[in-house]
């Protein structure tokens, strides 16, 4: 019973909380059980306090509905701001920072009833350095990041949603790695403040959870409360383009064949699909993104440059010294560039409703030093698209692979219908 | 000549400094003399200790020279994050405030050896509601804002340079009214982190100072180390887009009468200036600026509205109820409508280097119940653009007037070469 308490999905246990045969306390207490089944392997959790979860769950049972997720605990990224929680950002510099105020995504939860689960584990400063925490799937791997902890978590059933960041691939491949949903918004969609920057241009709130309908529920609580129609897609002509990228040389035999797959099942089920072209030339927004990404990360971590150099990954530090070579003008001349790409993403979207891509390469990687490559995932934050990643089959060692939807600017609720689609086609 | 210390420039004082012939503890005192002297009146400093600061240029005169700013004052927008000061981002719900780091444009400037004079008055929030900081050319008059208090003591040589921000008009505007150079770079050029948002979408840290040259040094210490060369425009032909905007009949006669004088001028010594037109439609961009800032504000501000309602001013609560009205969709609409608006201004720079257009509709309103009008600013920052102010004479009453310079995305170094032209010009 507590097993399956902590599997409910976040519309679900909503449902139940709002008609009165499910308390917030005994899902909080289900997800504690879980978390002490499970923490000791997983190690998904930078902060957790059962107690504090208690007392908000406690709380909530004992108030009016305030919201659409009243009673429904959160995971929240390690990165972003909590008022009554550490939060260290994944680093000894911040070690027991406790921010004078929640960021506004985390406010925007407690509004609609939510509570916090805890602070989940990040990869320092969500640039590069590894955390501890492991893939439930197979604790031998990687849960990919730098939404780590999040990601993680999800999966294992310790919480039902969880917020990241993204400002390479740092949602959808996490999630693709652990077998779950994952959603990065058109850049802004979801207000910034209160998280830790990395790079100004890129840098995206994302969201984790087990059902599609979640991430849509999640983004009408931290937007304007309206959860987009996910069966929009039916009833219309869908136009697929199924975009291999630059890069596809990178993409293991598994997870092509299952992606191949998913596109004929799409074809099958009334979808047009055809292979998406991009101009020549469009791979040199992945050089721009990286310069951009180099040069505003540089920038960004000035204060702990400054003040804790010693305390900075050798990773980060790497990371660091390639931004401090850019100027100001390559920076600019990267900007104009992807201006002119976003431009080109956006003919292409006359042509296609969405495009399927990889989430990752495959199969999460084995060993906890790396997080994995974001390649498939780093250029659609900077060409500021939403994205989202379905789980679609299981590569050769067992581990979860996904299939990627990328939407046009703007296009975030047909993003989401159709990873949906995915999902339904995929679930047969 | 404790007088005439506090009035050197950036650029000249670090030389002096370089040089042995200056200390930094010569500077300090004579700003905080200044200050003394003048800030009963102004009420520029929400944060000043003067052995604060006695202490840092001790420090500086004791150190070798660190960069391009050693010893050097600025004054922090206390919407910027200071570790060493208090940090209130002109709210009472952050009374006592300190924050854990310093932002990173912060730590950038104490990288280069400058040192922090103190923390300036900010609208709240960087909103709207005004501080009590008045103009120093005329103490019933605004000094505008946000960026108030760092507009007032760079114009009342209390602090060479200042920090600012902008999300519609907040570092242009006051630098205009009070009679100094003012500067929003390029969207994201100067990181954000540290700095309290208002708008992901708009925000900008901008830069207040007494000469084009002092932003263009500020801007290099807050980059890659280069200050743009002011020079470049000189011997090519100089193409110069008269834009009198759709909202000219806000222009008071005072400042149109200068600008008109400055076109011609500047026509005499050689730039072409012409009649900028901008397409049928284009200021629909205003409105688009409009509904992208509400809704971002509010979300933005969901922790102090969830928590402390009732520590937001009526100014601040009736824009929050504005910004609540905008479905996401509508939001999404005005993302795009914005992105096909830069296509539009993009255009407009294949004919025109620069722009040249009003800095705001006159001299600073009287009264400080209200900063002045952002109307000649605020579509600039949604189009991402490079603008700066120069004060080109004074109005009816005796205030100063600016002449904004606006350049194509990217092009910080020409819109200031520009500005440094049109501050020639003035100059005769």
């Amino acid at each position: 019973m507590v097993s399956a308490l902590c599997n409910l999905s976040v519309s679900e246990a909503a449902a139940l909380i709002a008609q009165g045969k499910l308390t917030a306390l005994a899902l909080a207490e289900a997800c504690l059980a879980q978390v002490e089944r499970r923490e000791g392997a997983v190690q998904a959790w930078a902060h957790i306090d059962a107690e504090q979860v208690l007392a908000q769950a406690r709380a909530c049972d004992g108030a009016p509905p305030r919201g659409l997720v009243h009673g429904i605990p959160i995971g929240v990224k390690d990165i972003i701001d909590t008022a009554d929680m550490p939060t260290e950002y994944g680093s000894p510099i911040y070690r027991g920072h406790r921010p004078r105020s929640d960021a506004a995504c985390v406010a925007a939860w407690r509004a609609a009833g939510g509570i916090v689960m805890g602070k989940t584990e990040t990869v320092e400063f969500a640039v590069r350095h590894a955390t501890r925490t492991r893939n439930p799937h197979n604790l031998a791997h990687t849960p990919g990041g730098s939404s780590s902890g999040s990601a993680a978590a999800v999966a294992d059933g310790m919480v039902p949603v969880a917020l990241g960041t993204q400002t390479g691939g740092s949602t959808i491949r996490p999630a693709a790695y652990c077998g779950v949903v994952g959603y990065k918004p058109t850049h802004n969609v979801i207000a910034r403040a209160g998280v830790r920057p990395v790079s100004d241009s890129l840098d995206s709130v994302g969201l984790i959870a087990r059902t599609v309908r979640d991430v849509a529920l999640t983004l009408a609580v931290l937007t304007d409360g309206t959860a987009p129609q996910l069966d929009v897609v039916s009833g219309r002509e869908r136009r697929i383009g199924f975009y291999r990228t630059p890069f596809r040389d990178r993409l293991d035999a598994a997870s092509a064949s299952a992606l191949e797959q998913l596109a004929s099942a799409l074809s099958r089920s009334g979808a047009k699909v055809e292979e998406a072209v991009m101009p020549p030339g469009f791979e040199l927004a992945w050089n721009a993104q990286e310069t951009i990404n180099e040069y505003e990360t540089y920038h960004t971590c000035a204060y702990e440059r400054e003040f804790f150099p010693e305390l900075l990954s050798a990773e980060l530090q790497e990371r660091l010294a390639k931004g401090a070579r850019h100027t100001l003008e390559e920076y600019l001349t990267a900007r104009s560039s992807i201006d002119r790409w976003r431009g080109t993403l956006n003919d292409a979207f006359s042509r296609y409703d969405v495009l399927l891509t990889p989430s990752a390469p495959g199969e999460a990687p084995v060993g906890l030093s790396e997080t994995g490559d974001a390649v498939f995932n780093r250029v659609w934050n900077a060409l500021q698209v939403p994205a989202a990643t379905v789980p679609i089959g299981r590569g050769d060692k067992g581990l979860p692979i996904g299939a990627q939807i990328v939407g046009p600017f703007g296009g975030d609720a047909r993003t989401l219908a159709f990873a949906e689609l995915v999902h339904r086609t995929v679930a047969g």
